[in-house]
């Protein structure tokens, strides 16, 4: 047995002689231990901070000492008088192993520590950015043997950091000379891990030691809307968030008519293009401010999106993406300098890394869901809906997952719908329909307060009610269903047939009134027969995409449902059956994922391996394309009533007992064509 | 023995047998035989052009029957009919080997053609351009099975060129999928190898088979001028020159007042770089114009430079440059996006190659002179200067190499010369000046005849006579020296002393008149004591710097002596080693390079593996800094006289009869400060 002290580290359990005076950062390292260090065991970083335990462990077999550590030191006092050493750490580059220790890693101390999803515990994220800082002390420049300041830097990235090649481009390079020399040699440099084979390279170096941080925008690219977190890539938290409206929208509310707007405008899709640009560096600098960080420490953006807005990011014409063959430019992830986007907000040299796509249809932030929700280590057989404008839709266990696309429009958004508008405080997002009095209940972002309960008028005096968002008019429709005031056709009855003066003639329909402030002033929000409609046309295409799926996978039925998308987390599950937005499946197995897409851009930011993995999961993907499924179109037919007429629904017949199909007969059926004709 | 028929190629004598049917090009391939195609073997680029012989040929033992080789086909004819194939040429591709046959592959079917330098000969280039152009086939889209455009043009370029992974830049995608369908799928791009590890990148596309060439910039960016090469890239050919003033100039004439200017001037070193830059542009433009091509079409540019316009370029400040330790930013080749640099007129995908540096005051220019003249190869010692506003020597052999730079200022290039001007017709490029009358007679740029023979008045009637060159005025100066005009402390004897009423005075000096036109209202050319001062400051420095590597290399004399530089071809050595720009050496040792840096320029533009080579080379050369040597000081006053004072010249002597050293008495010596005195 070694004489050597033993050092037990926890929690890895990793343990081992070393001689006595080892620093235990040196330790660490020797041992294979997650201890971090920026300023690599100089003391002035404080990354590598640990805690001794002393006293008797029996489990390890040793015996710590109160002296098993050396004493603490004048680096240790003055960093404590300095910053501040909570009681019990230590420095792991200082305090020395003199005799048995046991050691705790804290995890703010740890490089790959763990991000716990607060939404949802399915994947938690192992943080391993692309871009680092690192601490190095170089060379002095000697005319006898002359290198260049790069070179030296470079070689000390190597001989302190085990780095490899590093490149820079020439605006880091303008920076280099005065920044070593204002540091006195000592500088800490960020750098971006190269993708594939490619050199690192450096993004920005500061005198001395940073301690600025380095920062990254997960950015969910939308039809509709644009979401940023920008995350810390030391801690993985995400210290703030934003999201504004795409600006593109004035150039066509859905993809394909930005595709068409593209076609019929010479130069179009370089408008869409500078349009989108200009709304993500807002989108920077904002979301700067929020946090109050200078945006030059944002020194990567993740970009998930939909094919035709992966090519308008990228300034490629999406014109092909209009027609058959749905032909990709490009549909691998790519990797680039954000000055090649005039992305020029964040840190001039900042990179970007985009998901790869999966087919002309289902893009990236289809690949950002499977990254996110895995569906290919699924043991059940698992149908993820990401709804958005485009829905994506992966069905999928281990054996195998499929992928399409389904364009349901934006009504889901709260656009195209009457009174709808997006999700803001002031929106109606939770409605009730008593299904005897046929009063509605509802609840408005801002307060957790019911309409009929006390105190309502008062929490919402400052935002007012202004409308009805995404969630809400889902609810609406499903709760009126529900109540009887529509029938399985869409219809929403008269006064006469549903018994309620809620019921309003609307032209030569009908609508239902939820709230009416018009007298003073207000606004009158109302579910019209056009947005059922609206609602049936968007909830018929994700529908019939999912049965496709099931169809290529010769399946009935699935074990579970997802749902996913910006808004997915404030669905809700069984409305969303009885709508029959998805196939029926066991209540406590449809489950909501949050924004997923915006989850996987996430996940690739904090952590680079997630990348190649991404990358090899997509090639893995079958695609299954809608626009030429001619089976499609039957299922899109047959899921207009609702929830749907062809299929079984003896889930959800087990949690809701759905009123008479039809205000006609006792359950006789219409056509379309008939319900034309009377409306 | 095999019975498959024998193939012998010439000029390589690769041989080999091959299944009978086989065509030319698959065989050359089989057997590395250097044949070119573009179009991979598709019959469409006519690069793969070939001579059979018929009859018999005792020394390869083979006899060829005429129908060696398949029949004239369909392709060749159309081909012939659209283009002219010469008598007796086949095309590689179509020709199929039906019995033994001998091949010759003329020098322009061989993609790595030898480029015979005209000027000097001392090396040829082999091409191996950075980017070349590939003719592929790509699959058509599939939507059962999507890819993108860019997966499938990268399958086709591995498929049909075993090329590894490929990259575009978002302003190449943005071409990618309109030309892969107006060229039907069938489309050549232009590849760029990767430096280092790099992937080889996509520069541009162009639809079916581009057959506009390809083309590159090699550009000597001096203190003073800036000169361009425009090479094919195919054939290494020089398609145009074209040169012009570096526009700096007007920021300071030699580098440190550069230097000085961006000290004294907040953001003044952004202002130098974009002066460069722009005239890189014009120049750009203007070399185009000259050789009526797209300058889209230049595809790649390498630039030889000193370190302070190495800096200036990249938009690096010089500071740093500017005084002891004299560090580079970086001293390693660049690879980098034209774009970078703002060179915005050449291909807007074009890539930039900047040789090393060797030290802070020896730069890349130097490294591209050690590319072209080979001193490392070199079994005897030889010196190597390369003579501009700052002059790079370097010297040594097989054992090793020195390099050092020295300010010799911008006298050589005819600035600070009282008549002088840039090389330009009408100058006066060479002179001799008769011993016993004393007299003049001169040639002037643009005409072969001396201004004593019949004709030159109406050969120059258009140039007109303008002023002196950089050649010009060593040339007056030495043959001043050996007409006894000149003592060897450079004081210009009076009439009385000298004998010819063409001294006259200059102030409280003497100047020599050469040529007066001023009661025309011409020129009067004269060279004045002011010049000789300038032109003994920077031959002083010259040959400081040649007798510090000597001393650091503890020799005596050198084997040969190259001169080179923008003017260096137009340098007599007689006159330049008179004037004791040199060493002494035999005459017939002394040689003319031409523009070595720009050679090596072209050498490193044309052949990817010269660029590794110089970057190794550089690595092994021993810097010798000048500024900090107080032995250079020594040297630099000692080499003040005419030649020079403490070195013995047997070999010069043996040439030349120099008149008596001094004015003054019969060999007496005359300190600076006493000549000052007179003067």
């Amino acid at each position: 047995m070694s004489s050597d002290p033993l050092v037990i580290f926890t929690p890895s359990g990793k343990r081992g002689h070393v001689p006595a005076g080892t620093p235990v950062l040196t330790a660490a390292r020797q041992l294979g231990v997650d201890l971090d260090s920026v300023c690599g065991g100089r003391g002035i970083c404080s990354k590598c901070q640990i805690t001794p335990s002393f006293g008797s462990f029996p489990k390890h077999g040793v015996t710590v000492e109160q002296d098993a550590l050396s004493d603490w030191n004048a680096v240790e006092a003055r960093y404590d008088e300095k910053r501040g050493l909570a009681t019990g750490r230590r420095l792991g580059c200082q305090a020395k192993i003199m005799s048995d220790v046991v050691i705790d890693v804290p995890p703010e101390s740890q490089v790959h520590r763990q991000v716990v999803r607060k939404e949802a515990a399915q994947r938690d994220i192992t943080m391993d950015p692309a871009t680092r800082l690192y601490f190095v002390e170089v060379e002095e420049p000697d005319m006898h043997q002359p290198t260049g300041d790069l070179e030296r830097l470079s070689r000390a990235l190597s001989e302190q950091w085990q780095v490899g090649a590093v490149t820079a481009v020439p605006s880091l390079m303008t920076k280099l000379q005065p920044v070593l020399r204002k540091g006195k040699w000592q500088v800490t440099v960020a750098l971006h891990k190269g993708h594939r084979d490619a050199a690192a390279q450096i993004i920005d170096i500061w005198p001395g030691l940073h301690e600025g941080g380095l920062y990254g925008l997960a950015i969910d690219l939308g039809s509709t809307t644009i979401a940023a977190h920008l995350t810390d890539l030391a801690t993985g938290a995400v210290v703030a968030s934003s999201g504004l409206m795409n600006p593109q929208i004035r150039f066509g509310e859905d993809l394909m008519s930005r595709v068409s707007y593209a076609m019929m405008n010479p130069g179009g899709e370089v408008e869409m293009t500078t349009a989108v640009r200009e709304a993500l560096n807002d989108l920077t600098r904002a979301i700067a401010d929020d946090a109050a960080i200078d945006p030059a420490l944002i020194v990567e953006a993740v970009f998930v999106c939909n094919p035709v807005m992966h090519h308008l990011l990228l300034g490629l014409d999406p014109v092909e993406l209009g027609q058959a063959p749905f032909a990709l430019a490009t549909s691998e992830a790519m990797d680039l300098p954000a000055r090649d986007l005039d992305l020029t907000v964040m840190n001039p040299r900042a990179q970007v890394y985009v998901l790869p796509c999966i087919a002309g249809h289902v893009g990236a932030d289809a690949a950002a869901v499977a990254l996110s929700e895995e569906p290919g280590k699924s043991d059940d057989l698992v149908l993820i809906v990401d709804v958005g404008t485009n829905a994506e839709i992966l069905l999928g266990d281990k054996r195998g997952v499929l992928a399409c696309s389904s364009p349901t429009g934006p009504a889901f958004e709260g656009a195209q719908i009457s009174s709808g508008q997006r999700a803001a405080p002031g929106a109606i997002e939770r409605i009730e329909i008593d299904p005897i009095t046929k009063e509605p209940r509802f609840r408005v972002i801002g307060s957790s307060l019911w309409s009929n309960e006390d105190g309502f008028d008062a929490a919402i005096a400052t935002t007012g009610i202004t409308g009805i968002c995404g969630s809400g008019i889902i609810e609406a429709v499903a709760e009126m269903r529900m109540a009887g005031l529509l029938d399985d056709s869409g219809l929403i009855g008269s006064a006469e047939q549903t018994g309620t003066a809620r019921s309003i003639p609307e032209g030569r329909t009908h609508a239902y009134l939820i709230y009416d402030a018009s007298a003073e002033g207000g606004p009158r929000i109302t579910v019209t027969q056009g947005d059922i409609r609206a609602i049936q046309l968007a909830k018929s295409a994700l529908y019939a995409g999912a049965r496709l799926l099931m169809d290529n996978m010769d399946v009935d039925r699935v074990d579970r449902v997802v749902l996913a998308g910006a808004f997915g987390a404030h669905i809700s599950t069984k409305h969303a059956m009885v709508l029959g937005m998805i196939p029926d499946a066991p209540l406590d197995k449809v489950t909501s994922a949050g924004n997923a897409a915006g989850t996987g851009a996430r996940i690739a930011l904090c952590n680079i391996g997630a990348r190649a993995e991404i990358e090899r999961v997509v090639r893995q993907i079958t695609k299954v394309e809608t626009a030429i499924e001619p089976k499609f179109q039957d299922h899109f037919v047959a899921a207009n009533a609702i929830p749907h007429k062809t299929d079984p629904f003896p889930e959800l017949a087990k949690v809701v007992d759905l009123p008479k199909p039809s205000f006609n007969s006792g359950g006789e059926e219409m056509t379309g064509r008939r319900r034309r004709r009377r409306a």
